[in-house]
């Protein structure tokens, strides 16, 4: 027969954009590979400028970026690395997002808006990319959004057994901070065998306008209220939330979520709340600024290494939860 | 300069599959025009064949089918449609779905599943159709499934308007039989200017395995529980939701859906169950034997057709809701 | 250099969907591979649902599915076991389909018709298709509906080793029973080295309308005739064939097909015919009542496992047929 | 609301490459327009250069191309017209071929081969072809290797009108010179009302290798054979039928097709037959050198030009064959 | 006929992102038609939100924003009011993009780089557009970026009157500040019918490593200098041009670009330069604390207006410029 | 586990067109493999035919076709081999391209003109290539059109080498031809270490119309010219700019390009002219006719062969140029 034979071998390369690197050195050392020394700079007017410092041809490529706040550039910086190791000749893209940006977006809540959630998967299949790995998406539709393999972690079991180990469990009650976390918040109630209650935002029938109160259906009298939710952005819903339930009785507050964007005015808002420990996993970055006595920050870093090596080599993600991935 | 001109015309042509001619001529009625007569019928070994007896070129077609069983026969029997269609030269293909398929599978439950929701989205844009006209979607989330303009029809004013007109107001709450349908019970308090109570599926502490308790959360005592829900499929969910509601003191059960897909034992179930009305729309079609005393069927046609005519016309869908479809 | 490597290594896996589990039974026997466990059922409405209880990731993936009735349903289901595939990661997703559904269906007869084997062709592709295997195309341009490799494979040595085994060859002439199958007919009176005859449906010159006649071209008078087609669906066309030749003197009728689909009533009319044997392969099931003792069925399932292993350990499909397919 | 509006209105345009500008003429005369001025010549290394002298927004844009030799030139510049249509922001563009190059390559007939015909269909598809004009595909399956509207035009009317003013019907007998021919001859026997033969192509039982022997099958003692095909390329198929037809008795043969591609030795093979006359279509160039005494032309133009006119009038194409296209 | 018909009609319709709306509001005016009005905002975390406050149904859209920093935030909202247009069924989108961002990483310069300015064409293709309007693209080559069509509109005309009406024309010299720039320059010096100089940056052969050198090519003693660039960033390149010109003889340079960046340190760089004059236009903003008194800006919304109104009327956007466009 | 393994093994195969199989077997030659055999010819009416001889299933496939005159044809047989290949299985195809045909239509130089080499990288996408490569695109553009890797090699440091081993270096000046080459030539500035000078050509201003002039645009008075360029086509470029070199004052021009594509009446020109030497690559084939005495053809081979096996065995091109390709 024509032509010359060679082994196959595959080659797995770790890749992070400026956003977080932080978690990906983490994830590094977990894997205990070496990030592809990469060059990335801004020009004077935005432009960025990624280049690779190695031969990346035939790679099993993993692109890090978590998007945090200039999630714009972040978004655009992992979209330009693609580009480049697509052009590059790397045999596999994974886009690995921590932290999905423009999740909320995820369907029209009126005419004429964008779904920018689909917007950005499309974005990076157009890029090059081949698969992803997210963590805690805002839903879980959001899966379906991109063309092709989505492997989806979950932080529950790092931040439940951070929470179970604390608190007393016949004491607990789970609460979902609105009506979109609800299904979340039952896999909590199974996690830690405790009840529901859910906060339910309503128009104030006595006020003219959009005026909404904050309802707590069910019951949370004396209860230690663990208050569930994907991310903490302003602190807004959170803190509201909290007040309802101290309103209503409770006896103490823990929040939990895995993604703290804590975008201000969260950290005062936190701080000067009722709410006795807020606990969140570095997904995103935490400036020391932003950090607060009452705030736990749970490393991440482990559970994304335990993925990739999965994918990188051929096992399986739905394992590492007991099927449910 | 070359060539010969003509005026633009446009011509609105309505189509539909044989899964539910019924809801097709109603809404043709309303519209005011013929459907186009269609030659469709299998052969022996199950392939659907379809012709269709006028020209098409050129027109804004609207394709009807309703996804009712056999569901994969008429999904199919779409597909192939709007391939007739594209191929014949069609100038634009409106996908009408009053009831979409496998909407129920828009996210991987567990690993190794498929996104069916989201394969079906882009088995039609492959067939040729542009666009989409839905009614009451499982969840807002597969708008983003489908890569093009998707209309989203709310039934809720439709239902809305019957329950109000007929119940107390200051004796309802409003109840969303899983954690799932929350939201869409948030806008149906809003409406009827009702409190919130919700269903929690919980597993049993003091039982192995799987074996999941209801639980109500929130109060329902002496209330009349209106139980909202997209579709009644089998209607274990709901009665099992029901039967929650009375041992937590309802006062009365009324069930509103939008889609009665009433599978077996559906019928049954509500038939005996201690319910006192059950009120869907005419999405799906409803056979004698099927209808029962209890039984609401409310016309969803007018809805349709009146979507119809603003995208032929290019006014607004949105405004048909408020702004807010 | 950064990374870490790993041996490049390949795992082909075998999938059923539920048409036909007992030819992939046989293919499994064949490759000496067990199928994998997948869970698949329909729900009350019809939807399908499909997991699959191994992880897939990385695999070479072939998912048989034979294209019997009810065909839509098992089409949808093959389908769906694309989606799945390619969402959790198979490498690559080779299609087998030993009955191509809607492959009669592959032009347009007259305008405003689909085209539905293009159609098919382009779900599959849609879904996560990379590769098709197939057997006895009903026209071979079918081929070139897919936009990527499809492995014809070809039952004629088969049905021809069997057929010339029995008969006295000196006697034999190779008859097609309408217009579109003399290609076929061709390559089989070069391997049975026995002269051609066809059946020609030509509209009665003596009637009005569009009645057809069977006019037998070629001589048959007192010869074995052995009528040759892709599939027998109904039987009315071969028992029609089969009463011109004998009205045209033919000592004997043998049908041979490599598709028995044997749709009503066609069983009734085989039997009751003059035809003295009917030969097929198993490529669609033929359940205990539509067996019958005129008919020989033949196991499609070592052509289709050795066309298997020659993709996987990239061989040569081609060489099974002596530089043909 | 804000903006502007202004009239819709549409605008033929049509354009020719250089291959046949005398159909094109002829064409642009029936529809009473002007050919689009256009720029089109070699660079001296063979590439073509091709600029609109007329701005081209906007159009319907039809662009006339017949794949005559030097026939990968022709088709790269019909190509590269259809990009430039693109770029120049035309609004539609249908892509004329009255001879579909390729068209023979239409399906793998052994291991390893193109299907160029498929090809391309794609290649017009990646240029900016919307929708394709052809006249008489070698198959009709070619059809389903477009993604998009396809208006297959039959030269059959043109042709039997012309064979049946002239000859005595009741003499006639339609034949195929080969298998692949037979559906077409069929559509004869109907139109004629004639009986049908076919030559079969046979290896030699007597002889070693590969040598073929011609068969005639079904009875043409002392009838007038119409050899009908849908193009005469190097002439040896059909004059070594035509032989075969005089060797079993034919009393007088007529040969038609569509397409006269009459590459060497085309003309000297069918002057030096013993066929009485040759019929085919102006689809292609016919040089003036390459015209004989027995050969007869007719005029495409008027079939295009209706089908032209229907297909910007959003008319009816298959209304030109009472149905059929 | 079946259905309903209506007039053609179409609607013109004007958007714009907040990078530069000072821009927009010009061509607003210069066409005499409003803005559509538009929510955008960004949330807390950075994620842009966008809403259309009118039904934009069947639209002619033109979406108009300049890429300024923060730029690959303004790309992101075009990219969002993209996708939000396509969803709500505008029928055509065209990107109007005065400064096309990432333009100058229009290849690979080294290895493992990306060409940025491929994938912003990709991007927006993938968002929804249909085209684009750009002015003076980095290099021509970029028009070939963008599957469709792109209208390449040029400042030429507008800047070069501005120059030639108050230089005098005998003593003019074109400069072009680097080797990438020469075909612009050749433009110019037919323009303004004056002689060629370029400055090349040269590897110092009296120094190690990569210290370049400004050599002038051609002679510029005693001239009046036309340094011409498609845009000034941070004005390093054209100082050191300038310079070098100086130090060569010349009498006066003046500056001339279309895009004017400025990015720091450009301002004190050109003021503190010996330039006399320095000539942009808008297409970029430019803030009051940036102005300077050497620098001329010239309004470019006449331009895009009429590009505008020649698209959306089927006219001839090449006809503006001669037929260079 | 389910399934079978089997170890993963990788293998090139070398293919060429008809175009220059001598450059073919050089590379074969110096990579130590053989072509795979293929069946290639053109049928009487100038479609070509291609068949493989050799199962090529799982291959990693290179296809060689310089594009010379007939350059269509050309063209088309390297897509018809890429389809056949996809069609075949091969793994991965590589197309190489020494010469990229039509790299010189890179943009619209005026309105309603086609972008071909945007075209012709979209036609081998389609065709089913994955990865380009190419030597010394006309401009480094044209990489942005191909979505996908492209290897772009130089063959300055095999041009550069022969030119500085032969000439005094104090005495050399490098000459762009025109101003699209500047940047070509700056690489040889820093190369050689010489200055530079351009040809500019200008528009005459004492004569009407277009008439051109070329002027020296830098210093040549008594130098040794060395006057680079990507092609020589007819000559005329390269010989007017030498002669415009000897009319001020040059000592001696030598013309050095890659692509020696010598359209009529190039070799004439040369020979008359006052030029030295003609330094070319054999990336195009160049007859024995077309060779003469002043002409040095230098072997392309070594580098392509080099860069085949980077990209098989998943090293580095950019290395073989010190990190610029």
């Amino acid at each position: 027969m024509s032509g010359m034979t060679a082994k196959g071998e595959k080659r797995l390369m770790l890749f992070t954009g400026r956003a977080h690197p932080e978690l990906a050195a983490s994830v590094a050392q977990e894997l205990g590979v070496e990030i592809v020394p990469t060059s990335a700079y801004d020009f004077a007017n935005g432009e960025i400028f990624v280049r690779f410092e190695e031969s990346v041809r035939g790679s099993d490529a993993f692109v890090m970026q978590s998007h945090t706040a200039p999630l714009n550039q972040w978004i655009m910086e992992q979209l330009i690395m693609v580009d480049a190791l697509k052009r590059a000749s790397a045999k596999r893209i994974t886009v690995v997002m921590p932290f999905y940006g423009y999740a909320r977006q995820d369907k029209k809540h009126r005419g004429r808006e964008p779904i920018s959630a689909r917007l950005m998967a499309d974005l990076f299949k157009t890029a090059g990319a081949d698969r992803l790995i997210v963590v805690d998406l805002h839903t879980a539709q959001i899966q379906g959004f991109f063309d092709g393999p989505v492997d989806h972690l979950f932080a529950l079991p790092v931040l439940a057994q951070h929470v179970g180990a604390r608190l007393d469990h016949s004491r607990l009650t789970v609460v979902s901070p609105d009506a979109g976390r609800v299904r979340v918040a039952e896999r909590w109630t199974d996690t830690l065998n405790a009840p529901l209650a859910i906060i339910h935002k309503r128009r104030d029938p006595r006020v003219a306008n959009q005026v909404k109160v904050h309802e707590v259906v069910g019951s949370v009298e004396g209860r230690l209220c663990v208050l569930v939710d994907d991310m903490i952005d302003t602190g807004g819903t959170i803190t509201k939330a909290a007040d309802a339930l101290f309103e209503n009785g409770a006896a103490e507050v823990v929040v939990v979520a895995t993604h703290g964007v804590f975008s201000d005015p969260a950290v005062d808002r936190l701080k000067n709340s009722r709410i006795s420990e807020v606990v969140v996993t570095d997904t995103l970055p935490i400036s020391p600024e932003r950090r607060f006595d009452k705030l736990t920050v749970l490393p991440i870093a482990p559970l994304i290494a335990r993925a990739i090596r999965e994918v990188f080599h051929d096992g399986s993600v739905t394992s590492l939860f007991g099927g449910e991935a």
